[in-house]
């Protein structure tokens, strides 16, 4: 194992413990298959990508870890929200997720559907508890990021775009590679830029500081959907952990799609460039980042 | 009309100004639909039970009137997403809502689950943000409070106890009386108590104040779930809005089954005076709420 894999299993099992303390226990009520299904669907594994960003620039500045490891919860509570709804029948239909039945394949579909509500609604519970922080207009600042980040005018949008292409909602799905890179950076850009914008606001980091960690995140971000893309169009379901090749019999609108394979991957090297050069505002407090992100893009390979 | 009508009437007006100018507006974006899905949802119409109630118990401290709206519009907000979700073919499965067709019968269900997400997150936006209170501390004691009253402990909850009665959950319907309310405490009450609670947070009112609201608000929540369960069993499509005897033909655990009609009567005037009691606490300053709770219980007369 290498240093940074070593370093980023350890990471993600303080992100398991984290999520553990937070999710609530069955105990021989009515509802405990709801519980089940929120443990089931959040303590399945995944790369904890989000939360390990988080951690990771929680490097950079003077942040409580506790604090820290609270918000990089929230974050993954959202996505593991978004990754039950996404994999509903009425959306992509995916009966597997991380080599598992997903959650709907488990629990069936109207737990599913609760369980990712309540997960949402535990993410914004999270934050708003004294532990986060004891500034309860920082605490707001931080619902209001993830709240952006996450709905009507993020993810839940990319989402929507990126349905459109399967004929599963109305509206125009994406194009062009600018409309895909629009898609992506809603549906998926803005949570990885608010896991690492989130510490810049915990730390109450100067406005240079926050720009060049968005920035770096931004293009990160961006990376890792071209990376995944490219990873569905070669991979196999066995190493990527779900039914491979699936983008392109959906129709779905993808920067392999729209840039071939040799495009896409010029083009993650790019990105991977210019989130590179955003850290050099950082110097040596980043390394562990810049690690992270050949990591992300290695992945490939 | 009535004098409780009218001015109810008018209050109805004013909280669908404060909802229509918190929903995104669709602008020639490829997410559009979603943002048409959301104003669909919202701006139907419906009775505005719980921003109105919100408004009421404004009358008992001294609260701004704006931010009191944002609160029963946050409120609102989360009530018409778990509308949606409910709707859902995998949930209570109705095309029918307040006499339209229900959002995932006219957007399609992928962009119905989308449109109740983004309509919980926006909840959470609004009370994050300073023009509801300049206090974040005090923002954030809202926000834990719909979250619990919203998650895993609260209105989620009780969904998944209701959808067990009709094997659309796994785990334990309610078997009597006592589980019906512990149920619908947790469905609808703990969102109703709140859309109540909220203005006593607020108005940072003594801990007797508060506790003399949340009884009103339990009684009075419980009471609405009865008179409900009695208008389902008795009532005709056309005045209800949604598709009648529904509750019994699915097997529903409801107050009417456990008790029959006149049980459910006789139950629904005992909650009328146990709320009634608690508003002696705040004397004639509470006469509107009095009104407005005589006004719920006589609905299905």
């Amino acid at each position: 194992m290498t240093d940074i894999s070593a370093a980023m299993a350890e990471t993600a099992r303080m992100i398991d413990g984290g999520l553990d303390r937070l999710l609530p226990r069955p105990g021989g009520r009515a509802e405990d298959m709801l519980f089940a299904a929120m443990r089931y669907a959040v303590m399945a594994g995944g790369k904890r990508f989000r939360p390990m960003l988080t951690l990771a620039c929680a490097k950079l500045f003077d942040v409580s870890h506790d604090q820290v490891l609270r918000v990089a919860a929230a974050i993954e509570l959202v996505h593991c929200y978004s990754l039950i709804h996404d994999d509903l029948p009425a959306m992509d239909d995916d009966d597997l997720r991380r080599g598992q039945p997903s959650c709907h394949a488990k629990f069936g579909e109207a737990t599913a559907i609760l369980a990712g509500d309540a997960l949402m609604t535990l993410a914004f519970e999270v934050l708003a508890a004294p532990e986060t922080h004891s500034d309860g207009a920082l605490r707001c600042a931080l619902i209001t990021g993830l709240a952006r980040a996450a709905g009507a005018e993020g993810m839940v949008a990319g989402q929507m775009i990126d349905l459109a292409a399967e004929g599963k909602t109305h509206g125009t799905g994406a194009r062009d590679a600018a409309e895909v890179a629009r898609m992506e950076r809603l549906k998926t850009g803005g949570l990885i830029a608010f896991a690492c914008e989130s510490v810049a606001i915990l730390g109450r980091a100067p406005a240079d500081a926050r720009q060049a960690l968005v920035g770096y995140a931004h293009a990160l971000g961006l990376a890792y959907q071209v990376v995944d893309d490219l990873l569905d169009a070669e991979g196999e379901a066995g190493m990527i952990g779900k039914t491979a090749g699936k983008d392109a019999r959906a129709g779905k609108a993808t920067f392999v799609a729209m840039l071939g394979l040799e495009g896409a991957r010029a083009e993650a090297a790019r990105l991977a460039i210019e989130a590179g050069h955003n850290l050099d505002f950082f110097g040596k407090k980043a390394d562990f980042l810049r690690d992270m992100t050949g990591f992300v893009i290695d992945r490939h390979r």
